[in-house]
């Protein structure tokens, strides 16, 4: 892998599919022989279907939960929250200097960063240390423009029209 | 699965990550237990890597190549390749309308109408036909208004950087 250029790769925008396009991502790679791990910033955010599936794709396509999951609104910001959040950064860059992965998917790290559980300098710090054939996925909305500028490839996924809005219950196999 | 109401979802846009995301969609999908059926309304828009993933699912996740692959360019326009196209079509409908599948992914199909090989009748007409609880997913730019109209769940996929543009070469494991 020593001549390949890993990529950076950020999914942003107020709509779906972020997470689901880096699972996609992950299942591609996998299939091209790649080991692929997802590390979740937001507790909850995989759902039953992509756990079940993952495990059936064997060893190399793991699914992990960082820290304690960390908050669900921004009145949760207490001094624990950023000691998870630190310590998932931590565990984070681990795994990127390890060798092990050929994929690592930071799955809502952008919502970390917006809600000031880690910094966008801890993360650009993170960027230039992977190693030069790490795939990295970073997603979530709202991501810095300082994290766009470090990316190879950027998509926005922006909402046209979603179903809660026109009274649509969530769907077992699209939504959880 | 008579109570459960199937969505239509829409990926369009000039981004990356339309069928990257589908392709989520239908893992999720199919951890949950529901039979996925792609149809390839583009010849190898689907790469190795999906296909090699997607073996490993087994029989309840196939990928399917429809009529000739169909064009690559407008310059391709030719009475064969619309009639192929309706072939596929037909195709389609007989698989929505067997009750063998719970989501049906129609990769590109957007791109099929908007090279007037399928009209968005023909479309429109599918989506109306269908049973209650297929999910059924439509990728491809420029996807019509009409269709959009009748969609549940529509998210543009917008470029906000791409790596070729900056010199990059197609890695594997992310592009093939």
């Amino acid at each position: 892998m020593a001549d390949s250029h890993g990529l950076i790769i950020v999914h942003t925008g107020n709509g779906k599919g972020k997470t689901t396009a880096a699972l996609g991502l992950g299942m591609r790679a996998w299939g091209q022989g790649l080991r692929v791990l997802v590390l979740q910033f937001i507790k909850g955010n995989w759902k039953y279907g992509e756990l079940k599936a993952a495990e059936k794709l064997g060893g190399d396509f793991v699914i992990r939960q960082m820290g304690e999951g960390f908050v669900s609104s921004s009145s949760d910001e207490s001094d624990d929250h950023k000691a998870a959040a630190r310590e998932a950064l931590a565990d984070a860059r681990r795994e990127i200097m390890s060798g092990a992965w050929g994929m690592i998917i930071l799955d809502e790290i952008n919502y970390a960063i917006r809600y000031g559980l880690v910094s966008v300098d801890e993360v650009l710090d993170l960027l230039e240390a992977k190693p030069g054939y790490l795939h990295l996925v970073l997603t979530g909305r709202d991501a810095p423009q300082e994290i766009i500028d470090k990316a190879d490839l950027v998509t926005e996924m922006r909402e046209i029209k979603h179903p809660y809005k026109q009274g649509i219950k969530a769907q077992k196999g699209i939504e959880f």
